[in-house]
């Protein structure tokens, strides 16, 4: 069985994972610790617990349980103190503390939701997000270097703080990998992070997997604001080392006008200005969801197709 | 498979359902769903949601999973917003918003937790327990009913409100039972309000079920200060309607002296002044339990062997 590694974090991971799930492969996510926004950022500054959001979506994308378990998982409360919370970022903080260890927390709970596949923190060291602007302002946090407007005028520096080793098990699923996914997901917030911890950029250059850039349907404002497909893969060289992908998945579907409208204080669609034989065009273009936060509409209108997303995937794993 | 159905709410209930758990019986726990102090009155008041916390305590004793999982359901966050606040209480709680239902929570948390049994809410209704004392101060809720030290000096009346219909499925398991447990457990605030829910006494007095009162080890200083075991029967018949027990538990083993001075704050231990042929005298003390609850230590001093209070139970089951 081939072995699907797919590195990332937050709802672009959710699209992969939950697309190949339902596939015969041996899959593994490794997730960013970078995330300290939202109920995240309450549990990890008031318990001092690792960054449970991202994992509880790698999770709940991979599990075989219920409707209603994932539903449970992905339940927010809506009052008091608990508001805000999701419910699987609770059980992930109480199954760290019971347990004495995050990843110990991540297999009970995958073991909860019978989950296919691994999910695999990136590091298991606490690190905080830094950037520092090409204007010397320094942005704490990955919720702060989210919420900037600022970032597409430039930065000096991005990085994890204090500089984490790899999680070994993480080196070793990239190191035994026969298929590396990369992207869908917020550049600076998601995807990049990964790579700011000790021995990932140089276990990925040096495995022998074949490896994939999935490109994002949109830019996000005030980020990556006016970024081509180009930009993507320089970004990704510049803290990967090298120029890996050897494929580059690229949707075709233009989105309906009117959502592009309603999505263009968020940002513009990525377009393509790269020709080569790497790149795959294909129709990956998702149902737009309705969902009651708010903070999300506008995100969840234009997005991947999973189940698309996942063929073409495995039209390339079928010929490895 | 005989049928025991278990009568009460909170930690007397988990020692005869942990004890009892093990036995070939068909078992069912009837709670009360009265109780509305810590986690579970934050939960009641911000969230809307009925009483988990009883409930909890009974899942967990009638748990079949592993140490971990019942750990973590009785894990108590320690700091932040979710300080106090027990993990279960938030499963259920968090169950009952995404299924809509308490019952239907209970028993995906009863799924959950791999149960012997069925734990039964003694009504589905949101109620409140109150008590009218004799001095015309009246006591709102359980927790203030529990912390009063005045309740001794006599009340005029208890009761829920609004006054609740019994939930059906308790009905049918008490019309049903081979034996009916009632005790141990605190008087007035786990015992007595399952008898404030509208069709609970007649269905008890109807029920061709024998019935056992297992009598507490320790009176409650300011709510049964001094009461001996026909204190406790004339108590339970002024709501039942009549005498209904068939057998009454009682244990015969002394506490340590040291154990009976540092409780000594708390209350006195029971005394028995009945003399009759439903009398059993058992050794029934269990090891007194450190825990890191301040509030939980004294309670835990002096408290029944689950698994002694099974062996005597079982004896009668098996005469049935």
């Amino acid at each position: 069985m081939k072995k699907v590694v797919v590195i990332g974090g937050g709802t672009g991971n959710f699209s992969v994972l939950h697309g190949l799930k339902n596939y015969d492969v041996d899959l593994s996510a490794i997730v960013s610790m970078a995330d300290d926004g939202g109920s995240t950022g309450i549990l990890r500054d008031e318990l001092g617990v690792l960054p449970p959001g991202d994992v509880r979506q790698c999770l709940v994308a991979l599990s075989n349980s219920s409707n209603m378990m994932r539903s449970l998982m992905n339940y927010r409360f809506e009052q008091g103190g608990l508001e805000g919370h999701s419910f699987g970022n609770l059980l992930l903080s109480a199954l760290e503390k019971v347990t004495g260890s995050f990843e110990k927390a991540v297999e009970e709970m995958g073991k909860i939701l019978f989950i296919k596949g691994k999910v695999i923190p990136v590091t298991t060291h606490q690190v905080r997000l830094k950037m520092l602007l090409s204007n010397r302002v320094l942005l704490e946090g990955e919720k702060e270097i989210y919420l900037s407007q600022e970032i597409d005028q430039g930065y000096k520096s991005i990085y994890l703080e204090p500089f984490p080793k790899a999680n070994p098990r993480a080196i070793h699923e990239i190191m035994n990998a026969d298929l590396i996914v990369l992207g869908p997901g917020g550049l600076h917030t998601s995807l990049i992070p990964n790579f700011l911890v000790e021995g990932i950029s140089s276990a990925v250059r040096a495995s022998p997997a074949k490896k994939i850039f999935v490109v994002n349907l949109m830019n996000r404002k005030g980020q990556t604001t006016g970024f081509k497909v180009s930009h993507y893969l320089e970004e990704m060289k510049r803290f990967i080392g090298e120029d890996i992908f050897d494929y580059i998945l690229i949707n075709y579907q233009a989105p309906p006008q009117e959502l592009i409208e309603v999505y263009a204080e968020e940002g513009d669609l990525v377009e393509n200005d790269i020709k080569d034989e790497r790149v795959i065009y294909a129709p990956l273009l998702g149902e737009p969801k309705e969902t009651p936060r708010k903070d999300l509409i506008r995100r969840s209108l234009i997005r991947h197709h999973p189940q698309k997303l996942a063929q073409e995937l495995m039209k390339i794993v079928n010929h490895l």
